[in-house]
C-alpha cells in the first residue's frame, strides 16, 4: 500500500478524530504533505514484519505551540534533517520512518519525513491517538530506550537529548522548545523493526487513512454515520447544545470543562474535561468515556470535528467515543495515559464497560 | 609543568583576579578541583604546539546561574562526562582538554575535568578573562564552528546543540538552563591542536596561576602589591569608599552601579558600571578602563577580591586596571566584548591610551 497525495484529505479527517479534540489543527500539514507527496511520489506503506528485524526505523513528529505552527507552518525538510541528525549522532542507519502519535498533525508529518528522505513508513505509532506529551507513548511503556532524540528547527539549529529517560526527554524539550522558536521537527525513541513489532500500534496510520474516508463519507451523507461508528467500534455517546466552556487556569484555551445539554431531554447534561485533548465525558454525572478513550465533539449537521480550541457556546454537537488501541488499556498503561495521569478524579470505578471495549 | 593539589588556591585567587568581579564564586569549585587533583594526581599543563597538530582539543566549562551552583556544587565527573558525551557525538578523540574561559570557576574546571579524564590540559583558553556569554571567544572571532556544544546535567540528562553559529548556542544553552536545574558542564567549540595554537590565548592558565600566586603575596604583605601591578601590567585606578549601589532592572543584584568617593579628595569619584562583570570605571567621568580591560575591585586593606554579587556601601576599596590579551582589543573584537556589545555608550573616544597596552 502506498500514500498518495489524493490520500492527503482522508489521512488529515482521521487523524483529526483520532486527536479527540486535540493533536492540531491539520490544514497547513496537509498542504505541506501534498506539496511533498506531489513532489516524491506516493510513499510506500509497510508493516514492521516486512523489513530487516534488526533494521532501525525511527519516529518523527513535530512538537510545541500549535498557535505558532499556524503562522510559521513547517515546509517539509526539517523533519527529514531532524531524522538525519538522529542518523549522524547515533550511528544509524534508518529503514523506514515510523510513526509517533496517529491523532492529528503527528499522523502526518512521518508521511512527510518518509517522502522527503525517500524511505518507506512503517504502518504503526506509539499513541493510537494523540496525547500532550512526549512520553506517553507504548514505546516508553515497553521501556524500549526514549533518548537519543533529536529536536530540529526549520533554521537548521539542533538540539539533541541524551542520556535520560521519557520524563527528562518530556523535560528537557518543552524547556528548549520557545528558544528554538515555539515548535520543533523531533526524531528519536529508534527501535528495531522487530522491537515495532513487538511493541508498536500497528496499523495506526492505515487506521487514522480508512477512518478519514468513512469520516468524510458520513460528513457527505448522514446515513452513513454508523458505518463509521462501526468501523472504528465507537458509538455516539450525547447529541446536544455546548451551554458552557469554562475555561481553567494556566493551561489556556484549551483546558477547562464543557458542559452541553441534551438535545431532547433539556434535564440530561454531559460534562466534558479537557486539556489539549478531550479527556472524561460526563453523563449526567456518570462515566461516559475517559481517557485513552477518544472522545470525538462533531458539528451535529455537518459532522466536522471540533477541537478543544475551537469548541464554544451554542455549538450543536454529537459526542463520540471511540475505544482507544487495547495496549493502551493495561494497568501499567493507567498511570501514565490514564484519567490520574491527567489529574482527573473519576467518580466510582471508571467507565461502565460493555458498549465496546478497546479496539 | 603540572597542576597539584597545592596549586589550587593560587589558581582560584587569580582566576578571580581575571573575572573581573564575575565569573562565579570560586571556592566550591577549589574544592572539587582539590579533591580531583588528589584523587586523580596532578594534571600536566602543554602548549598546543607539544601536541599532535591535527589532534583534537577540547574546552570544558560550567555554565549557569552561580546561586544555584553554590546550593548545588560540581562533584567533578559531570565534566569528564560531557567531554566523553561530545567525543560520542562528534565521534573524536580528545587529545587534551583545553581552557574556555580563565577568569573565575571557569579557570578551575577545565583542570578538574583533565584529571578525571586522565588527559593533559592546554593551557590556554578563549576570554583570558569572565565574560558572560558562550560565544564572547577568540575561537568565535576566528571563525572557528560553535556546534557542537554538550551540556550535561549532575544526573547524567545531557542537552547537545547542533548545526548552529556562536549566537545560536548561547541563545538555546541559556534556554535549556533552567530545566537542567540551573548549570550544567558543558564541552564544546572542538578544535585541532594546530588551531588552539593559531588562534587560541595562550599561556592563560598558567598566567592566572601566577597572578594569583603573586595576589596571594601581595594579601600577607602589601610591599608586594606593586610586584603583581607589575607582574599583570596593571595599574592602581583608584582608592576610595563605596558609596552607592544601585542595581538595574532585570539584570539583578550584579546589574548597576557602583560610586566610589576618593580616600583623599572627597569630590573625585570613580563610577564602575557592571553587568555580572566590572565593564566601565570612569574616574569623574573619564574613561579609566572599559571592557574588555579587566577591573579588579579589592578591599583595600587585605586585597581580597569584591565580585559585583558582594559589593556594597561602606567598602573601602582598591581598583586596579589589568589589560586584556591583545587579541581582544582589535575592532573586530569590539562589536563581541567590546563596550557597545554590553550596551555602554562611552563618553569620548573610548580610554586614555598609554598606561599600559594590552598584554
Amino acid at each position: 500500500m502506498r500514500i498518495t497525495a489524493g490520500d492527503v484529505a482522508d489521512l488529515a479527517a482521521g487523524a483529526t478524530l483520532l486527536g479527540s479534540g486535540g493533536g492540531g489543527e491539520t490544514t497547513n500539514a496537509a498542504a505541506m504533505l501534498r506539496h511533498a507527496l506531489t513532489r516524491y511520489g506516493p510513499v510506500p506503506l509497510l508493516r514492521a514484519a516486512e523489513l530487516d528485524p534488526g533494521g532501525w526505523v525511527v519516529p518523527v513528529a513535530c512538537i510545541g505551540a500549535i498557535t505558532v505552527m499556524v503562522e510559521r507552518p513547517p515546509s517539509g525538510p526539517e523533519f527529514s534533517n531532524a531524522l538525519h541528525a538522529l542518523e549522524r549522532h547515533s550511528g544509524i542507519e534508518a529503514l523506514a520512518v515510523h510513526g509517533l502519535e496517529s491523532g492529528g498533525i503527528n499522523a502526518l508529518i512521518p508521511v512527510a519525513a518518509a517522502a522527503w528522505s525517500g524511505l518507506p513508513l512503517v504502518d504503526a505509532d506509539g499513541m493510537g491517538r494523540a496525547f500532550p506529551g512526549l512520553d506517553q507513548t507504548v514505546f516508553n511503556l515497553a521501556g524500549l530506550p526514549s533518548a537519543p532524540v533529536v529536536l530540529s528547527e526549520p533554521s537548521g539549529a539542533e538540539v539533541i537529548i541524551a542520556d535520560t529517560d521519557g520524563a527528562g526527554v518530556e523535560r528537557l524539550a518543552r524547556a528548549a522548545l520557545p528558544a528554538l522558536g515555539g515548535w520543533a521537527a523531533t526524531a528519536g525513541f529508534a527501535m528495531r523493526a522487530e522491537e515495532s513489532r513487538e511493541h508498536a500500534l500497528p496499523g495506526t496510520i492505515g487506521f487514522a487513512l480508512s477512518l478519514g474516508r468513512a469520516l468524510r463519507r458520513a460528513q457527505r451523507d448522514p446515513a452513513d454515520r454508523d458505518k463509521l461508528l462501526a468501523e472504528a467500534s465507537g458509538r455516539r455517546l450525547f447529541t446536544g447544545t455546548v451551554m458552557q466552556v469554562r475555561q481553567r487556569g494556566r493551561g489556556g484555551a484549551t483546558h477547562g470543562t464543557v458542559t452541553v445539554e441534551h438535545a431532547v431531554t433539556r434535564e440530561r447534561t454531559m460534562r466534558l474535561e479537557m486539556a489539549d485533548e478531550y479527556l472524561l465525558a460526563l453523563d449526567d454525572g456518570a462515566v461516559a468515556a475517559r481517557v485513552p478513550d477518544i472522545i470525538a465533539v462533531l458539528h451535529a449537521r455537518t459532522w466536522l470535528p471540533i477541537s478543544t480550541e475551537a469548541i464554544a457556546p451554542g455549538q450543536h454537537v454529537d459526542v463520540l467515543r471511540l475505544p482507544a488501541p487495547a495496549a493502551l488499556e493495561t494497568p501499567e498503561a493507567a498511570a501514565l495515559i490514564g484519567p490520574a495521569a491527567f489529574g482527573l478524579d473519576l467518580p466510582g470505578d471508571g467507565r461502565d464497560e460493555g458498549d465496546g471495549g478497546p479496539r
